[in-house]
């Protein structure tokens, strides 16, 4: 048995940050027991649809077949590499504030509300279900410092059949006296509860919809003692994600490389090098083994030259999160140099810093931070109009449709070590898929209706230029009304 | 007869930019008639409501009384200040482009077709529907540069029942041969026709709701002869409107600057002072006699300190378009300079320059490009953390909730010269109002339900504090969908 989509389809491809698919007429079959894609036929006629299918053996009995209507097309799953479930309810909430003041008055009040797992169950479930309808298939989630509420968050998420990464905040100073873990032990000991509870959940990592992700908060919550023991845990299990927040603001970096100098550092123990002279905030999370292949740093704005080269070096993966940098007056991370690097970067909506949990906001803003960027670099001098169609480097310039859509898809599931099975619409992935609508009849008055065009003439058939420009439409205009089916 | 409401109000005040009016259980009253209010009392328990109506010798069979739901507020209707009503169709496509590129691959092919005239209706009825949807009750319509399809969108406006300023393109040079006019005085000759059109449908300025506008394109795209015959126009109408583009792109305002260079420049009629040695570009527009206190200068986003100067003497207004500025990467505007120096300025949505009709996504914007400019500002020291409630000068600081109010609001009715009829709920005014609801009803998941709050027991009765935060929610997470009435 099997389910076969026929019409239009847009996919990034493993590879490639500037260029992607985008097919008017292809056929998509994926397979009901596993739900993997089995194969993508790209350019068929409806003429032939019916041979198509018999080619690969489908009659009539074992297919259930979803034609596309015109002005909608199949797109992978949204992925939110970083952003806190407590937070949802206060997203558009303290604008004013920079980062440490908006934590001691917006955030950490609300968080400590999580300690009321009835609180936490009826705010998290609305707050997952706002995700999911922003077409979001797979988030790194933040939960409070309480094991139980992050329990029931694990909970929801898996019972809603997200897939996902979810931690409990580690976080035992420099927080306040009614929201802050009593030790470092009791900090870990905690985070190992949550990991047994979420693996009892779901499973095996290679296979489970739902993964526990270790959360030291950053490291200014964070005692040496509970970064050394969380090392010793995340040292223990290679397939243990981590995720923390990284040079976010300028005030936080101060008081971090304060917190943090070299003399009372650990020699990091994944490279045995001489111990450095200066402390980096990257340094510091490595020192203690926090920085791997299965590690998410959100932000990165204002990373120095050597810790663009060390997280590089330890394949990290960077959460860009556009929305709350620059709502929280942080900075533009520099996310084309980090692409130049070979840097894995995705998108993340960090709410409530960000004041959007859906990801085309986050896209958006991408877009809008990366051409803040290239507009106050000394290279802009108009000399590369069509650079997004050539070799030239991403630093310091705009990032392209492609490299936007690669950033909210394929380049998540990178961040996220998921990439064999999710972020693309390929053949032997996972099928995480939108079906996108940029139809009048979406409802949605600030994108202006395919149908609407043709009704016009301005546009007769959808071919490959008509895709693309659909693909902008959605990316710029839309909203979770043109998201028809997660 | 008069339509009292029972709720909520959240308004700016004259002469305020800091401060705003929240008012939880006000009553305002307006005039069937008239359709101006007729009072506002400021803070009455439901157990008085009786008391006041009888106190205005209102009593039951000639008031219809509107009781706002928990999570509802009145405020007044958004301005925009700039707007191309025939590139609503264009809406998210193009971003790739900087200025002068995207008119000629974007802009113009789309503006051409506006010479059907069944077209144009077609295409503007649903653009104008988009834009009242979004909760815009004034708006400043650039239409193409044809007569007919442009009467027809005055026409529209008018039945619709928006107030609006609408005007044709004035262009006849450095435009494709396939769309420009034929000669400066083709070019006058239906803008005087399409003057009286419109004041054949709407009466007198003073009242009317549609008023026609006069504008100019941009100075590249008017012949000296033309800008001259323009200046005769409106020196002959003190009450004519005047719109058109200023210092929007670096590359814009090089080519401006060779088209006039100060010896071909008329002197200033308005001040007889010497010519200038050298051109700005405001400058240009100036010496036609186009810079008044009717008129409506888009963008200024690299404007000199003596166009400030100027434009703050000639008492003109400044449409700020963040939203277009960042897509088309033509960079910051200085708003905040510009208010210190008290020059009006509203927001503009620059459909399809910018990707939202949407003035909310027009107040993001302008949050976002305020924390950009103070960012980049030398003074950047975090040293006045609450400078937002204080006198300290708006320069290099972010934009506080209430500044951004004002821009949406009042401000936007300065621009306009309006501020004596619409842009404040005050005593006086005409009722241009919405109702919004930041309600889960509303069904927008990105913003989460005050009466969702209610139920977790985050919040009790709304005070002053909590309707502020509904405003801030509003503004930054809200949609068409937050606007109940129009
Ligand atoms: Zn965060
Ligand atoms: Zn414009």
């Amino acid at each position: 048995m099997a389910t076969v989509f026929y019409g239009a389809l847009v996919t990034p491809t493993t590879g490639s940050l500037s260029t992607y698919l985008a097919l008017p007429k292809a056929v998509l079959c994926v397979s009901h027991d596993s739900g993997i894609i089995q194969w993508i036929e790209e350019d068929v006629p409806s003429s032939l649809l019916q041979d198509v299918l018999a080619k690969h053996g489908i009659t009539g009995e074992d297919v259930s077949l979803v034609e596309l209507e015109t002005g909608e097309f199949l797109i992978p799953g949204f992925i939110d590499t970083h952003t806190h479930a407590p937070q949802v309810p206060n997203i558009g909430s303290g604008q004013e504030h920079e980062l440490l003041d908006w934590l001691a008055k917006v955030t950490f009040p609300t968080e400590a509300k999580f300690e009321d797992v009835t609180f936490a169950r009826k705010a998290y479930t609305s707050a997952v279900r706002r995700i999911i309808d922003n077409g979001t298939t797979t988030c790194c989630y933040y939960g409070t410092l309480h094991l139980e509420g992050t329990k029931v968050l694990a909970d929801i998420v898996h019972d809603f059949g997200q897939r996902a990464f979810v931690g409990k905040c580690n976080m035992n100073r420099h927080s306040p006296d009614y929201y802050v873990e009593p030790s470092a032990e009791e900090s870990v000991a905690r985070t190992r509860a949550m990991i047994a509870h979420i693996r009892s959940l779901s499973g095996s990592p290679s296979h489970a919809l739902v993964q526990p992700v270790v959360t030291p908060r950053f490291a200014i919550s964070c005692t040496p003692e509970l970064l050394v023991q969380l090392g010793d845990l995340v040292a223990a299990d290679p397939t243990l994600a981590i995720q923390t927040h990284i040079s976010e603001n300028a005030a936080e970096i101060v008081f971090t490389k304060s917190l943090f100098p070299p003399d009372i550092l650990p020699t990091p123990p994944l490279h045995q090098g001489p111990k450095p002279t200066e402390t980096t905030y990257a340094g510091v999370y490595d020192a203690y083994g926090l920085i791997r292949s299965n590690t998410i740093l959100a932000h990165a704005v204002h990373l120095e030259d050597s810790e663009v080269k060390l997280i590089k070096e330890r394949n990290a993966g960077i959460s860009h999160c556009p929305t709350s940098n620059f709502n929280l007056r942080s900075g533009c991370a520099k996310v084309g140099a980090f692409l130049d690097a070979g840097i894995k970067v995705g998108l993340g909506t960090d709410v409530s810093g960000g004041f959007s949990p859906s990801i085309l906001t986050a896209v958006q803003h991408a877009s809008i931070a990366s051409k803040v960027v290239a507009l106050s670099a000394p290279e802009h001098k108009h000399t590369h109009p069509h650079a997004a169609a050539t070799s030239i480097p991403f630093a310091n310039r705009h990032l392209p449709i492609a490299t936007l859509l690669y950033l909210a898809t394929l380049g998540g599931a990178e961040v996220c070590n998921l990439e064999k099975r999710v972020g693309s619409l390929e053949v032997g992935k996972e099928f995480d898929a939108l079906v996108v609508s940029v139809r009048e009849d979406a409802g949605n008055p600030n994108l202006w209706g395919l149908d609407l065009d043709q009704a016009l003439g301005r546009t007769s058939e959808v071919g490959k230029e008509e895709l693309q420009a659909m693909l902008e439409r959605f990316l710029f205009c839309g909203d979770d009304r043109n998201i028809r089916r997660v």
